[in-house]
């Protein structure tokens, strides 16, 4: 069973997902619970992923390689819900939340997507005082927030928050003033780690506030635009994250769908092919992002907009270019072929569900 | 029903008390509804009463006279509660928050007992690096607390933390490193609203993780003492805060169930006498707190300690003159003679519960 991060809280809380112990680490605590994962020598960032489970389950148990006197704060999770807590000698290195995913893209065609999307935005008047945005820690991500930085800045634009898997690159934005706050539910870098330690500015936020949709309103709700990745999307905009062309299961869902939901135009960035696999698809092979909820599909070879966001085709006719999704489809086609399906089995290896807890797709085994 | 702080906050959370609406009021606002009490024209500091209405109730409006743009941060209240958010032209004046009862007491009675209680918990031993206690906000309380602090700073003793009913007397060891932490729940003074809102050490917590019993441990367990006050007390110990020895109902209970049961060592402020009423009863009128979380009962006629505490007793043994709680009856006795007890009627006016949920005591209305 796959689910989004705000799936998994809305599953957590209303019984869906029922959760025996909860195995909590933390970078300090006292020895009655109350902990953080912004102090001390393994500190991490925000614990976002934390909060749902250790709200809701039987057992909550602490693990922290540094145990202060009480009581610790700030207070992420606080005492009321701990059982226990156990000390170890390390917690694990925080240097590993820094994974080569973290650096900006140095391809010349992701750079040029990145740019694109800022250009999008800015053409269609959607990047003005207030903006407000969730970046992700892949290459072409960073780029689009490097650039949103330097296009925001430039023009005097004050943004109200960004919401992430934070990096020191929204941070950068903090620091200069060219955003107000960032919302925190992952720290994905020491720079960030650092940040919402040290920035007041910088406040964690549990995945339930950022995308659980069973709440009185999540953080997506607030974003003007986010910017995201996919293996796959097809002529009717679905998104898949969750499986390759080849059939195969390799990634989980993350804050994808919840983020696609929420925000006011959800940007997909792709290359038009990899390698000599076309991305656009007829269909994709597994549906992890439902593609009502999608609004433009950024590709090396064009940007293509949802037909049902006639606002945003509007906003930019006479200002920017854009393409059918089936010309970027044909497009694909007549550089690479048609490309091969994979064949499956029947048996179900996992089960794709929607963050409001409906059954969006099933994958299934590959045959061999 | 009379509930304890942390007694409602359980009520709220098992569901035995069940809230249809919720109206928060905040100094700070956004228009999705996070919000707290410490910033704005009418701060007013921790709002450690709402979190558990917040959580629980089926609908929660917050009301503010500080629409501010999104996200407004510190958030004590998220968004993932609030149903709606109310503009209004003014939420209340904060200079109300401090009353009369907020002065340290002038009377000379009062202020020996003061000075009574932190010699007792000096001789004993318990003031030493980590003391914590709850402050009140009585004239005798905040006596109390300021020589304590005098008594803290002059033997170089740093504390953990101080939770209360919070005032500028418990800031002010905060600001000179007398003691770490503030838990605050409820801010008593203009100096501790501004604290709460710039001192790190100064943390808001809700009346759940001050005082419900069915949490995983609230901050009343880590307390080494409290101080509260009483109408009567009783040989057995008991305590009346609800009505005065004529029967009446007046008062609420406050924290007192929950910081008597919670400490270490629950000591009780009063004179031997009010006019020509005295305070040691053979029984209290109403029991408020049960005799068997209080233990020590300081007078300006005496100090005497409950007869479960052996390891107190045997701690000032010699240090400190203590005497048999009956001496003190007899003493009140023999100074205004036998009180008169008052006429009841059968109807039931109040229950009072204690805070786990058990039936503790009911008040009947007087006869005229």
């Amino acid at each position: 069973m796959l689910r989004s991060h705000g799936g998994r809280a809305r599953a957590v809380r209303c019984g869906d997902l029922h959760i025996d112990v909860a195995f909590i680490a933390a970078s300090i605590a006292d020895e009655y619970g109350n902990c953080n994962g912004m102090l001390g020598k393994s500190a991490f960032g925000a614990m976002g992923f934390a909060y749902a489970d250790a709200f809701h389950a039987d057992n909550v148990i602490v693990i922290t390689d540094n145990l202060q006197p009480y009581p610790v704060t700030p207070i992420s999770i606080p005492q009321i819900y701990v059982d226990y807590v156990v000390q170890v000698d390390a917690i694990g290195d925080p240097a590993g939340i820094q994974t080569g995913t973290m650096q900006i893209t140095r391809s010349p065609t992701r750079l040029n997507i990145a740019k694109n999307v800022v250009k999008f935005l800015a053409k269609a008047g959607i990047i003005k005082n207030g903006f407000s945005f969730q970046a992700g820690a892949g290459g072409t991500s960073l780029a689009v927030t490097k650039f949103l930085h330097e296009y925001m800045k430039k023009n005097g634009i004050v943004g109200d928050f960004v919401m992430g898997g934070i990096t020191g690159y929204v941070v950068d934005m903090l620091h200069d003033g060219t955003i107000r706050k960032i919302l925190d539910g992952q720290s994905f870098d020491l720079k960030a780690v650092e940040s919402i330690a040290n920035d007041e500015g910088h406040v964690e936020v549990s995945h339930i506030m950022f995308g659980d949709p069973h709440t009185c309103g999540c953080v997506v709700n607030r974003q003007h635009a986010c910017f995201l990745g996919a293996t796959e999307v097809d002529l009717n905009f679905n998104v898949n994250v969750n499986t390759h062309s080849d059939g195969l299961l390799l990634h989980g869902i993350g804050g994808h769908q919840d983020a696609a939901a929420g925000s006011d135009v959800t940007i997909i960035t792709i290359p038009l092919l990899r390698g000599r696999v076309p991305v656009i698809r007829k269909e994709v092979t597994t549906v992890s992002t439902p593609g009502d909820t999608v609004d433009v599909i950024v590709t090396d070879r064009g940007i293509a907009v949802n037909p049902e966001r006639e606002d945003l085709i509007e906003a930019v006719k006479g200002k920017m270019e854009i393409v059918d999704i089936e010309e970027l489809y044909k497009k694909a086609i007549s550089l690479v072929g048609e490309p091969k399906e994979p064949k499956f089995d029947d048996e179900i290896v996992a089960i794709i569900e929607y963050r409001d807890g409906t059954l969006l797709d099933v994958v299934r085994k590959v045959k061999e």
